[in-house]
């Protein structure tokens, strides 16, 4: 699954086409300013216009929880993919209703209801503020590099939104530094559910299935945005398209790539396939464990558990992907020739390289602080809680308060004025919390974090003290009392005198923790993340160079268009067709978890026309963020919400084979078919055809 | 912890001398018929003469559960590890009594309680065997040469011992097949508990404190031999030192170091470091993750899971060391440049030349077979079951009926006549099955095997059927009577016929599975072992020939002798001393497990002396299966058993370090002091310190 939290990343045993620089064919992320239509109309002879890309512009979706998606229909109605939407189904769920299980139908208006915590934004301008940045970090490295890119980044986003509520602005990192941009966002905070199926027919096929294809999957959503308690007016929107996609058909995916990591040095590539990525994944995989055994003790644990264990599942996945992608010595070998290609162009031409200098050992030099470094960060800062709800409301209420006492431009970036209207939302909607995976997930963090920092570290000792992992995160949970909006919102308006005067234990452990936690990350900036970031603006340059504008930038979990067909693959003598049927559903179908049908389903079996289009394959080249991607035709009609990649895909996080890699989508036509026999929908159906 | 199941593994980020090959400074894990005795008396001034070495070999003990130990008396009384007798604590233990909580005590001989499954074994005789094994697979490749070796394997381990039941014969492959010989033990298949200490003492800091020092474990315990129901006489025991070790003084290690890796080749080393590795420590932290998480339920889950989560536990340290030594670009540099000084002395010698050819050749094309067949071989193979003991007699028994019904030499190697009395007697001793973790085990298994082979692959609907993993784990597991010896040994007598007459599901599932297994092995074993095996002979050939016997075989559960002295290390500037003491355990405790104090040490804080030596360190080279091993000086007194190498030591699978890989080692000081005023067990001191 593509949700931008979880990424994605190779084939298996597969070799890797990677492209030294200009893109290879149906290759790229690519902005819209700097789409390569003349590159398409010679592929597939379809000419893209700038009307074209503004109105698609227009209808796509960005949602904050890290998804894609598109508005359907005048009335702010918005396609997406039911696991862009099963964090707000769990959250509208309790012991008693089970949104996730059941589906969530919705007869009227009405009935919809809002998202705890969901914000979708609508990109409306782009500003190039690269120059900007340049001035105001000229001559700087390091630290102070950091300090001075992120005062300028938070006072640009500032002055571009006025401080209307309205907007949402963000200053984007494009090429590694090579270019910074503002995007400014219509923003929607009022997201509303209208349309889920349920869990078993959304994830039919479970983890087993996951990345890999033929899949048999209505992992479909609609949800509607409003404002001011009514639905918005959305002319700009997308036309249904209910006819089943063609073998061959041009398609594009209009969506957010949530991050892509192909125009790393080999030297980082490194890092990542021998540090970064194994006790990611080796943490991972307990925790994983960890939730099954804990899901399979009874019914209401496995509900509660459902949707994080999905998480780390699909985390799991695309991490081991990425891992296999990186220990494939082809695949290293073709990035240590793309790197080696981008060198030499720069050694051959004497002006430009005085002017780029040594970016590539400036890297290498600086992994090893990250070597150094990374467990004790990793621990304390980047992944400190686990998952926990309550410490990251802790953690955030702690620094908040701490951050909005200074000017703007000094605090951490993400307390900046432009990011905190998004962030109070998150911390104060109303959401459930578990007290019981609350102390799995704390837990586990304070156990690994005194197994990877050992008993002895400092920072562990304050943590832990006298207590055992287990008992101080009993305690914490009993103790703390984050889970009420109200006690969060006290917390979050009463500021420094009410962190300080607050006896919650959850508040006092990030309390205590925070000066560790703020030491490393300084450090951190200082010796890892300045340096490269700051070695990378010369990479961009030296590559904008040699390969002009015939490259795309990084992925940054923002607006990308993508170009492909709709086609199957060929892997070791296989062909695998482009297309999957309502019949293979219930051939595929088990009766067994994870390929049990939902009741619904079963009834619905001589309803149904079987031939009828469900998932299908397109050579398009996306990642996660672009998770419920409309996927539309040269016409901009919409065929089908992208949902995941195939297993070959996995490395896409590095590089690109479009021979192999596919982008896996569920139609249009299955849609409209299940939502008029299955769910009787008929309201719903009406809206997204009406003409 | 070093039990050989489990293995050891570098220093996480430590540098590494890695010995192109005639051995560094206390390097070694030495054959006792190619010690070297004048290396060992110019550095440390000691003469090691036959007779020493006798005398050492004969007190030595091999325990089949993966120990090594050591006669202490003349009446057959064995020193060894907590660690490696926690099993036999726990299978003597119910829900009433837990010998592994609250330790094993005996007031008299009477007392003393039969370990099943465990025989212990004294080597006796070493016969050359390689120019016969030479003979009998001249011209064979492949599947044939393995055929032909095991075949004559089979064959001389039987002539060796002649039926007498007395005596165990294996034959060994040493130098990766360089040298074949023939091991001669006298076993003992009755093996009683005498001693164990609480598991909070013997593992004392728990999982986060493992491979770390200081330590503060008494990870000792005793068993004693018997015969015809009477203690065996052993006059030929070590002799017990009750005082401290000294600061330098020189240290031997007797005992069974399991398995070391040095040897491979570098493309052998990536294939671990790429594929098996990574894969093995993934499935192994989820299944840690669902022990954890099983033991969290209740205080009888956490008995019954306390001894299979230390060794999950301990096998995942052992193999992040490993992981991490292969990643350390440096180490593998070394071992680059190790394999280019031996190819190129043989390309320096036509003559050797055109007697080696290109083994490493031969062996780096294995790896792609390696990698096309390795999860198969590991799902349905080699790790199938995972831990389940009830699946594990089931393959057994219907293997053991399948193989029997043929004649000895035409067997599966470990279906053999020479190792079916200990086969037997794991199989049918009396041990308690839990069904709770039997269902863990094997749904994780299945849940694994459908995730890594995919659901569409043959064997694994051939497993599941329709149904799902943890549905068929529960059926199994509900269905079967293997945990009844009284069932197993009908089945094992019965043969062919009781195990196709039965209705066992678990011994239905075994034989369903059984031709996909043996396909997958043979497979295997043409394409991979087999060529690789061949090939590496002569790599151990060309070694001979450019180094002479200045190299040590890799280790092999069989008897070696290391040697080195007391000594702490140095590290990034911190100086760790090689003691630690009894008050260093008291200032430890925290209160909270694992740093909680068992009970009577609480109680007898007052009565010891604090100053007692409890463990050290030493520089010899051990690895996995040493556990237990006596640590003994110059006049063959012992001092101390091994129990746990340092965290540097980790890599020491692939290569061994001096500077700063060292031994930890429980003090005999520590042990006398503990039973006499902790344990108040006087007979048992006596007994050890009678002259």
């Amino acid at each position: 699954m593509l949700r931008k939290t979880l990424g994605r990343a190779v084939a298996l045993a597969a070799a890797f086409a990677v492209s030294a620089a200009p893109a290879l064919a149906d290759e790229g992320m690519w902005t819209f300013d700097n789409f390569p239509a003349a590159k398409v109309q010679g592929a597939y002879g379809v000419k893209i216009d700038q009307k074209w890309l503004d109105r698609v512009q227009a209808a796509s979706v960005r949602l904050t929880s890290g998804c894609s998606a598109s508005l359907v229909s005048k009335d702010g109605l918005v396609f997406t993919n039911h696991h862009c939407v099963v964090d707000c189904a769990q959250s509208l769920s309790d012991g008693k209703t089970d949104y996730v299980r059941d589906g969530f139908l919705t007869a009227a208006r009405t009935e919809e209801k809002k998202c705890p915590g969901m914000q979708a934004e609508v990109l409306v301008g782009v500003t190039d503020l690269t120059a900007d940045i340049a001035r105001a970090t000229a001559g700087k490295t390091g630290l102070d590099f950091v300090k001075a890119r992120d005062a300028a980044r938070g006072a640009a986003e500032t002055v571009a939104c006025g401080g209307d509520p309205a907007f949402r602005c963000q200053l984007v990192t494009l090429y590694r530094g090579g270019q910074y941009k503002l995007y400014k966002y219509r923003k929607y905070a009022d997201v509303r559910l209208v349309f889920a199926p349920e869990f078993a027919t959304a994830f039919f096929g479970g983890d087993p299935d996951n990345f890999n294809f033929p899949r048999f999957n209505l992992d479909t959503a609609f949800v509607r945005l409003y404002e001011d308690g009514k639905p918005i007016s959305s002319p700009q929107h997308l036309i249904w398209q209910s006819r089943a996609p063609k073998a061959g058909e041009v398609t594009f995916v209009s969506g957010n790539p949530g991050g892509t990591d192909r125009m790393l040095t080999v030297a980082q590539l490194e890092t990542q396939r021998d540090l970064a990525l194994p006790v990611g994944q080796l943490q991972r995989s307990e925790l994983r464990g960890r939730l099954i055994e804990f899901s399979g003790r009874d019914a209401e644990s496995k509900r509660i558990a459902t949707d994080p264990l999905f998480g780390v599942e699909n985390s799991f996945k695309v991490y081991y992907g990425r891992q296999f992608a990186l220990n494939d010595r082809a695949f290293m070998d073709a990035k240590r020739a793309a790197e080696a290609d981008l060198r030499a162009k720069v050694a051959a031409d004497p002006r430009l390289a005085a002017d780029i200098g040594d970016p590539w050992g400036e890297i290498a030099k600086a992994q090893t602080a990250y070597g150094d470094r990374y467990l004790r960060y990793r621990q304390l800062e980047q992944a400190a809680g686990s998952l926990s709800e309550t410490f990251t409301y802790a953690r955030e209420l702690v620094r908040a308060a701490q951050e909005r006492a200074k000017p703007s431009a000094e605090r951490l970036p993400e307390y900046g004025d432009a990011g905190l209207a998004l962030m109070a939302k998150e911390i104060l909607d109303e959401q459930p919390v578990d007290p019981t995976l609350e102390q799995l997930y704390l837990a586990f963090w304070l156990s690994k974090t005194r197994e990877y920092l050992t008993t002895d570290d400092a920072a562990v000792k304050l943590l832990l003290g006298k207590e055992s992992p287990e008992g101080l995160a009993a305690r914490l949970v009993a103790g703390t009392k984050l889970g009420d909006p109200a006690e969060r919102k006290r917390l979050w308006e009463g500021g420094l005198a009410a962190i300080a005067a607050s006896d919650d234990p959850m508040i006092q452990l990030a309390l205590r923790l925070d000066p560790a936690a703020r030491a490393v990350r300084t450090a951190w900036e200082t010796e890892v993340s300045g340096p490269t970031d700051r070695a990378a603006e010369r990479i961009a340059r030296a590559r904008f160079a040699a390969y002009g504008d015939a490259v795309y930038p990084d992925a940054t979990f923002t607006l990308r268009l993508s170009y492909g067909k709709v086609a199957g693959w060929t892997y070791r003598g296989v062909t695998i067709p482009p297309f999957t049927t309502f019949a293979g559903l219930y051939e595929r179908a088990t009766g067994a978890d994870p390929y049990k049908l939902a009741p619904r389903w079963e009834a619905a079996k001589g309803k149904l026309n079987p031939d009828t289009v469900f998932d299908f394959v397109t050579t398009n080249d996306i990642i996660g963020g672009n998770s419920g991607s409309p996927v539309i035709n040269a016409k901009a009609e919409i065929l089908g919400a992208a949902f995941d990649g195939n297993i070959h895909s996995l490395g896409g996080d590095y590089g690109y084979d479009g021979a192999i890699n596919r982008t896996v989508v569920v139609a249009t036509s299955a849609a409209t078919e299940a939502l008029e026999k299955v769910y009787g929908q008929t309201a719903l159906v009406k809206e997204l055809t009406r003409k």
